[in-house]
């Protein structure tokens, strides 16, 4: 199976190359980047070594499709939709990586997504409609069957994986969530950003995109359907000083007031017991985003206050692996029948 | 004016020799630590010179009386309960920093601090009841009045600031409260702790202490003061790897959905316009932390969800500073008829 | 005494606004910055707040001059130097805090910084003659008479006044020198820079400019001068993971190997006992950078290596103020006849 | 094989854990932790998933001797000895990560090791004779053959890989080397510790150990034992604010001066040409510890002064792998006629 690397040289591509270097079921094909095309890989990323030093090509979809069976698309929002339409009808499956197919409406999307909908004129609904929602733990079986898969955003990856289970059978009310998300700093990405440099934003702490941040309306989209009503929901990102890890801290409010921590427990490791990427938590155990580092895995814990029915969840995920990259290998794996966790026994390696 | 510093060599004690040092309206006349007793300041300290050079000596209500007008104890919970009494008895007004006189009733305080509890062996009701809590922008006419203040949490402090203005004028609804609440790690003190380790906590966050954190309790019991009515809210603390700084983010629901961003962005104007330490932003900008490093400052901003009325307020505290010491010295200002920012104009010096 | 700040919102301009901003002896006269011009400085730095609320504006001679007396130029290596010249003609004093004035020689200037000679066509040799360097505890005498002040870059700042007193004296032999800094991200500047953003420098460490780092150049012109004699050294950077702070680690052998680690503490005691910033440590006291964050002060520690006569010197300063702003405070008190460290009291404020 | 890991909880036993839990060549058979004894491994480490669930165990040789084919110590210096004859003469081999067995002199021992030769009173020379230095890029022969092996300590692992090639060679003069190297916290341990915390420690650097720290002399005794002659160096070690990571800074003086750059990088080429766990850089790429981070590779980087023949040579490790467990594992692979590599493919997943 030849894999396209589009984008090879942002977080998302570097992970790739990271995760797929050394599977034995797929292959690198081809490694695009605009910036650094022309250069050898080894030379750019002496750090993470490619035994047959590939070459960095230009991005285009000819590019890709002469090469490769399936491409994921690393790259900025808005230039997927440029790609993807050639890639598909070249015969190329698409796994993209950014927000360009998370919609099912292309017109939520420009209105969302609006500098980039000034920049990059799309005529894709039919794609947009078409394209499937990848949270490998929810949506499976479309997965699989599908040729243009969009990877859900990280935040929403965190909110949605412990919310789920408790909107699908109607546990917590559809009303007065509120999602308090916590990053590491690449998920702002590898492009220079007087924000992001350390003399910025280390040791400190600061809360960005309130009430109409990006990803609200993507979660706000899958909990809906979920729920099969309308949710409107509180959503707020925080920027933290560390490199990789995401921590979402969710409070609702159980319908049956009565529910102990452990009934809530419980019905999370049901639902996901079948998934060995997805680790429930003892009742006052709080996991630290430390302990996912480098690895696809979450780790979830809930608790209930027991005065009132309030409900708090946590997870934990890398940003950049069961985020972002380690994800689409997930829907990668599906899409060509394999176990959606091969080549995802990461170590963790603490602290 | 003579002041004790009891605890001199944690944070908090560091924190008030730094900010008396250079006083003119204030002589630290004693400096108590007891594992250091008998050391000079400035040789375990060669960063924080104090011109004298004074001994460190044994902690003891005889030997503070003996010097001091008034005692900042700066001691872990428990502790302060065994000296107050001595103290307050021999002339000397304390403001303590410690939680044993936040509670109105000492089996409130027991059944809270009930570890601390089994050690100190208390039966100072009549303190509890006396105490005054030392919220300098809420509180200053008891404060001024006072000879045993309570100081606020850093929790508690970074919470009821910005909550304050709306509970008590009725524009938050009482229930449903959510404080999602970040420290720095100085807030867990000096004592060596394994999951305070840079190795431990370092390139991590996580959350702790869900639903039944200490200071909920203290949050709850102010904010019912407040309002007039009993509260019930959520508050997870999480652990950020930095050294000092505290974050809030707090969610609620406005009475009246009409009210826009601005409108609520005024009223806390008003409320605080005559604070110099207290800056309201414009809608949509956002502090850090890193902002208020250093300072006695908080900063606050404001945003409403124009689709249901929902509210949310940040605020921003260096936890050692306005979350502690700095606070303690707003009511020490206070009780000498002082105003209450004397010494605190403090430099951020970004980044 | 008015003064300009030159490049007012980059981090050397940014701590000149907070060591001026309370200074009742100088007035901030202008603000340049050409990004940023027409723009309220207090809406850019809502946490560094000036009291009149001025406007940046455009930078040019013109401008500075009509409104100053001295101006502090906080600009990038070469654009100083297409200001120096108009604004000594209209009589404002320069402090310049680029390297364009810190060789005696424009030739060495050219061939050091080739990249800027590129852009910037110099012809003021005669003013790199004129020019003083403007390290305070060294050359006050020059200073206090200069109209032109070259303030040493933050890494020779660090390895020259553990040095000075040794070389001056002969201690210390001028062959085998070898000076290793390790310095915090905000010595790379404010601008958006890929290796400076926390994802990629945070948690990690490497040396950069091995041998020819143009900061050798620059130390080795003062040593030789101050030697006597033609010295070459060896000088590493290395960028450490914090804000603020550098270290410099100085290795050299002693001419009399008999010297103890503490004859040569008590010799550099000696030579800095009237400087109230410069703070010789006890032997085996050795100093963190943290211990002068935010302050003016140098640490200084001295060992000796008693079965071969080798000597370790160590120096922390705060790379912003006393390896740059706070040394250009000191230039500018001194040029006004006033004392150095007016001013510049600061406190560190552990942790 | 069975495994013993002794010392389990401590840094060096949890990396050894993660390296042998999924390697099919060992079977982890022993897990020994005196404070946790009793508890499963998996409710202490969540993040640590072992499939058996094992228990710790009280550390006892009889214990280990019991169930292991080979003992991993991973205990604080001193300890190592109280258990090692017995476990030899049970026909356990040992691999020693402390400093017990790393001199070949009881004696030098007790004298480095005063403190703990205080508290252990050892009488086994013989076996400190007998112990192999576990270096295995250099002395992989006696390791292959030992029964006893004693793993170098970190820092010696950094400044001993890139000095060997040229001491053994002659190429670099024994008289003036200088290793400036800079380690992440982890390098401590996982005590609790004050010096540790992240409030002391982060956004701060620091010297510490000047001129006669412990591995001073283990430098000097195998650089002695390489170059044919007595070696007395400079090391000094310093404490930077990030978990793992080691960066050695190495000065030396080229017995040709007329070697070039090139010349350098090419010999240390040549010499380790053979293990693919050494990298050497083009001349001009200096490494960052993040490369390293969470595997068991070395860079390595040399730059010559072609002025006057010195010499830098930069190599940089993680601290807790090829510093510590990861070097602990190619020993074990060549006790065992593995390649030395086996197990340890590990992924640095930068950022």
């Amino acid at each position: 199976m030849n894999v396209a690397i589009v984008g090879a040289t942002g977080y998302g591509g570097m992970q790739a190359v990271n995760l797929l270097n050394n599977n034995k079921k797929y292959n690198i094909s081809y490694l695009g980047g605009n910036k650094t095309c022309g250069s050898k890989w080894n030379d750019i990323f002496p750090f993470i070594n490619i035994k047959s030093d590939p070459y960095i090509e230009k991005i285009s979809a000819d590019n890709i499709s002469y090469k490769s069976d399936i491409a994921l698309l690393c790259l900025p929002n808005g230039i997927s939709s440029t790609l993807t339409r050639k890639l598909l009808d070249s015969g190329v499956k698409v796994i993209d990586l950014s927000a360009d197919y998370r919609y099912r409406s292309l017109d939520k999307w420009k209105k969302i997504y609006s500098k980039e909908a000034a920049i990059y004129k799309r005529n894709d609904d039919d794609l947009c409609k078409e394209a499937v929602y990848g949270l490998p733990e929810i949506n499976k079986e479309a997965i699989s069957k599908g040729r243009l898969i969009a990877c859900p955003g990280c935040y929403p990856t965190s909110a949605l994986i412990p919310l789920v289970p408790y909107l699908s059978q109607g546990i917590i009310e559809n009303e007065g969530i509120v999602i308090d998300s916590k990053s590491g700093t690449s998920g702002g990405g590898r492009e220079p950003n007087q924000k992001l440099l350390l003399s910025e934003c280390g040791e400190g702490l600061s809360a960005y995109g309130l009430i109409n941040h990006r990803h609200t309306s993507e979660i706000e989209q899958i909990a809906s359907l979920i729920s099969g009503n309308n949710i409107e929901l509180l959503f707020t990102p925080h920027l933290v000083p560390i490199s990789r890890g995401m921590h979402s801290t969710i409070y609702g409010r159980l319908r049956d007031p009565g529910l102990t921590s452990d009934d809530c427990r419980i019905l999370l490791d049901n639902f996901y017991r079948n998934f060995k990427n997805i680790n429930v938590l003892p009742v006052d155990t709080f996991p630290s985003t430390k302990w996912v580092k480098n690895t696809n895995q979450i780790f979830l814990s809930v608790k209930v206050d027991n005065r009132n029915g309030k409900i708090i969840i946590l997870s934990v995920i890398d940003n950049l692996l069961k985020g972002q990259t380690g994800q689409a290998i997930q829907n990668l794996n599906i899409m060509n029948g394999f176990s959606m966790d091969d080549g995802l026994d990461l170590i963790n390696n603490f602290p």
